[in-house]
C-alpha cells in the first residue's frame, strides 16, 4: 500500500521525539501498520534551529497553517500544546478532512467536546493517546481494553513532576521549595511551574480519563484542583511514620450523588503498589466492575515516552483509515449520543479520610475539646497521635488520622478547632483514601 | 444498527461469567459499541446444570457443532478450553466465515500460525486478550500501544496459582507442598496443578506474548519451562534475607543470537514494583525503545476479570466489522507477511546471575576450592554468605550470588561443585534477574 503522509505542528521535545522514533523504528511500525508512516511536512518557529532528530525528507515550514492546508497531508500531529493557536489549527485540519492525533491535555481537556463534534461532523478521528500519562497506553486501556467494564473509579499519578518532588521530599527530608528548585534544575520542572505543581496538569489528564471511563462530556472546569506547594516535609514525614505515603493524585470516581473529580495531595497506605510508584514515573488505578482492580504504569513525560503513544494513535488512525467512520472507536469511548451528562460532585459533597495536624497547648483537656468538636460533626477518628512536646515550645504536635467524612463537615470541624484558645495554628489537612477496591 | 448475534462455546467458569458481564453490563457496552451484542446460542455439556448467569433469550444447546454452524452467528467465542476439540471447532468457525474470539492460550500458543493463517485467508478476526493475563489488557497494549516502539524485553508474573503459593511461601514460611494444599482448598489451584506449577501454562502466555511483542511465530515448543514445585522455603527465605523476592517470571528478551523465551523461578530485587505484586494477581514488565519500561497489573484469572477481556475483544470485532480485512489490526501484531522467523536461543546459551545454596563442611579450605571452580570458569561472585552451622550438623548452607554468566558455564560449574568430597548436597540453583530498563 502506499506511505500514508502526515504532518507535524511543532518541533519541540515531542515534536522531535516522534521524528526520531519514526525514523528509528520506521521497519518495525510499517511492519506493524502494513504501510509506511511518511512525514511530508512539519511546522517549526525557528527554521534554522539546530534539531537532534533527523530531518531528511521533511520539508520544513514556518507557518503552521501550510500544514494543516496541505492537500497531501491525511493525518496533522499536532505538538505546539497549549490552547491557542493549536484549537484553530486542530479546527481547520479537521474542516479539511485530516485526522488528527494530539498531545495536547489542556486542548482536549477544555475544547475536546467542540473539537470531537466538528470531527464527528467530518467522519475524521482526533486520537489523543499521548496527552495523558505520556507513554503509558491508558486511554487505549480504559476505552478498549476495559470497555466490558462498568468502571467505578480511577486514581492515577498522572504528573511526573510533583510525584518528583514529593518522592525527593520523602527520600531527603526535603523542604517543597528546595526540592523544586532542584527539579527545575534537572528539567523535571519548567520554569513557571504553575500548571504542575498546583495541579492544573493532572486536572486536565483527570477530566480526560473521567470521559472516558463513564461516558461523560469534558468537565475541566468542574474538577476540584489543588496542588502540592503548601505541602510541608514535616506533613510527609508523619505520614511515612504512620504507614502513609503523600501523592498527588487525580481522582475519578462515580457516586450516586454525582461524579467526584478532584485532584489534591493524598496519603495511601504504602502497602498499596501504588503508593511504591516513585520519581518521576506516572501510574492509573483503574476499578472495574468485571476486572477489578488494575494498574497501569510507566513513563508520563519526555520526549520518546510521549512519542510513543502519538506513533500509537498514528498506527492505530493508518488501520482504521478505511473502517465505517460510525464503527471506528468513538473519540469518547463512548458513542457520541450515548454520553451522559452526569453532574460532577461538588467538593464540599466529597466522603475522605482526613490526616489533621494540629499544633496544641500542652496541656489537660486540649484532646477533649478538639474529639468534642470531631465527634459533634459525626466524625469518626481512627487513630490520635501526641508528640513530645520539643524542648522550649509550650505546644505539641497533635496527629489524628478520621474516617469519612463529608469535606463540608471537616471545613466546618476544623474552623471550630481553629477557634479554640489551645490551638496555636492553622491546622494542616490532607486528604487520605485507602484505595481498596470497594472504595471502603 | 442491528444487534450482532453471538454463539458461546462452553458454559464452565469463564462462559457463565462472560453471560453474566454482557447482561449486567449490557447498557455500558452498547454505548461504547454502538450496536447490541447479543447471545444467540450457547452450548454446554451439561443441558440440565443449574448455572449462576441469567440464561434468558440464549438457546442452549449440547453440541457446540451446531453454534459454529449457525448462519446467524456472526462471532463464536470459544471458552471451552483445552486442545481438542477446541482447535477444531475454531477452525470450522473460521471456515464458516465467523469471527473468533477465544480465551483459550494453550490453543494459541500451540496452534495460533495455523489459526491466524485460516483466519488470514477468510478474512475474519480472531481476538485473545483473554488469553494472556485474564483481565490485563496486555494484548492491546503491546500490540497496539506500544506500537512506535522496538520492544526490548518482557517479564511477567502471568500464573496467579504460582504467585499465590509463592506469596504464601514467603509470608507464612511454609513448604510447597502445604500450600499448593491450601491454594487448591481456596480454588487458587485446579486438582492436577501441573499446566500451572510446572510453568506450562506460563510458557503458553510468554509464546504469545514474545509473538506480538517481536513479530515472530508462535514457537511454544521451544520455550523453556521450569516450574515452582521444586522452591524450598528455605530459598525463598534466604532470598529475601539478600533483599529479594522469589517469582515465576515468563521472560522474552531479544539477544543478537536470537530470541530468549524462558520461564522459571527468578529472584528479584524487592525494590522492583513487580517484586511487590503479590497474591494471585498478576504483572507484566514491557521494556520498549521509545517509552522504556512500562508495567501492567490486573487480575489474571477468574470468572469476571477473564470475562472482562473476552467482552473488550468483542466489543472490538463489533466496532471492526466495517474495516477493509487489510487494514485491520494484525492478529500477531504485525502483519503477517512481516512476521520474522527469528531463532529462540537454547537455555545453554542464556546468560543471567544466579543465587546459588551449597551445603558444605564446615572446615577451612571448602570456599577457596568452590571460587576456584567458579574463577575458572569465568563467573564472578557478587556476595557470599556463609550461615552459622546449626547445632550437632557438621556442614553449613553457603549463598552465593554471582553475576551474568552463560547457562552452560554455569553447568559445568555445579558439575564440578558438587563433585567435591566437602560438598554434601546437591547444590540449589535460581535464576537471578535485575529487571534493570538496560537489561545489565
Amino acid at each position: 500500500m502506499k506511505p500514508v503522509k502526515i504532518g507535524i505542528l511543532g518541533l519541540g521535545t515531542v515534536g522531535c521525539g516522534t521524528v526520531s522514533v519514526l525514523a528509528r523504528n520506521a521497519l518495525e511500525i510499517s511492519r506493524r501498520a502494513g504501510r509506511e508512516i511518511r512525514i511530508a511536512q512539519a511546522s517549526a518557529r525557528d527554521l534554522r534551529k539546530k534539531r537532534a532528530c533527523p530531518m531528511e525528507g521533511i520539508q520544513l515550514v514556518q507557518d503552521p497553517y501550510e500544514v494543516v492546508r496541505n492537500p497531501e497531508i491525511e493525518v496533522v500531529v499536532e505538538l505546539i500544546g497549549g490552547y491557542e493557536p493549536a484549537r484553530e489549527l486542530v479546527l481547520e485540519a479537521i474542516a479539511n478532512g485530516k485526522h488528527v492525533v494530539t498531545a495536547n491535555k489542556a486542548l482536549i481537556a477544555m475544547y475536546g467536546n467542540e473539537i470531537f463534534a466538528a470531527a464527528q461532523k467530518k467522519g475524521v478521528m482526533v486520537a489523543f493517546e499521548a496527552a495523558v500519562a505520556g507513554g503509558i497506553p491508558i486511554i487505549k486501556a480504559v476505552r478498549e481494553g476495559l470497555a466490558g467494564n462498568r468502571i467505578e473509579w480511577m486514581a492515577g499519578i498522572i504528573n511526573g513532576t510533583c510525584n518528583f518532588i514529593l518522592t525527593e521530599m520523602r527520600d531527603k527530608g526535603a523542604d517543597f521549595a528546595d526540592v523544586l528548585k532542584e527539579a527545575q534544575r534537572l528539567g523535571y520542572a519548567e520554569t513557571d511551574p504553575t500548571f504542575d505543581v498546583e495541579g492544573i496538569d493532572a486536572a486536565h489528564k483527570l477530566t480526560i480519563l473521567a470521559a472516558i471511563a463513564f461516558g461523560i462530556p469534558l468537565k475541566f472546569k468542574q474538577a476540584y484542583t489543588e496542588g502540592i506547594s503548601k505541602l510541608t516535609r514535616l506533613d510527609v514525614q508523619y505520614a511515612e511514620k504512620l504507614g502513609y505515603r503523600v501523592k498527588l493524585l487525580g481522582i475519578a470516581r462515580r457516586t450516586n450523588g454525582g461524579v467526584e473529580l478532584r485532584v489534591h495531595p493524598t496519603l495511601i497506605p504504602e502497602r498499596r503498589l501504588i503508593a511504591n510508584v516513585d520519581g518521576a514515573m506516572n501510574a492509573v488505578l483503574v476499578k472495574g466492575d468485571a476486572v477489578g482492580p488494575t494498574m497501569f504504569y510507566g513513563a508520563g513525560a519526555g520526549a520518546e515516552p510521549t512519542a510513543s503513544a502519538v506513533v500509537a494513535d498514528l498506527v492505530d488512525v493508518v488501520r482504521t483509515l478505511t473502517a465505517d467512520p460510525n464503527n471506528r472507536v468513538p473519540h469518547l469511548a463512548f458513542q457520541p449520543d450515548a454520553l451522559v451528562d452526569l453532574p460532577i460532585l461538588p467538593i464540599e459533597e466529597v466522603e475522605t479520610s482526613y490526616y489533621l495536624r494540629l499544633h496544641a497547648l500542652d496541656k489537660p483537656g486540649v484532646l477533649a475539646e478538639v474529639t468534642r468538636i470531631l465527634a459533634d460533626l459525626g466524625i469518626s477518628i481512627e487513630s490520635i497521635l501526641q508528640k513530645e512536646p520539643q524542648a522550649g515550645e509550650d505546644s505539641v504536635p497533635v496527629i489524628i488520622l478520621t474516617q469519612r467524612v463529608k469535606e463540608k463537615n471537616m471545613n466546618e470541624a476544623i474552623a471550630r478547632i481553629e477557634k479554640l484558645s489551645s490551638i496555636k495554628a492553622k491546622v494542616a489537612r490532607i486528604r487520605l483514601e485507602h484505595l481498596n477496591p470497594d472504595w471502603k
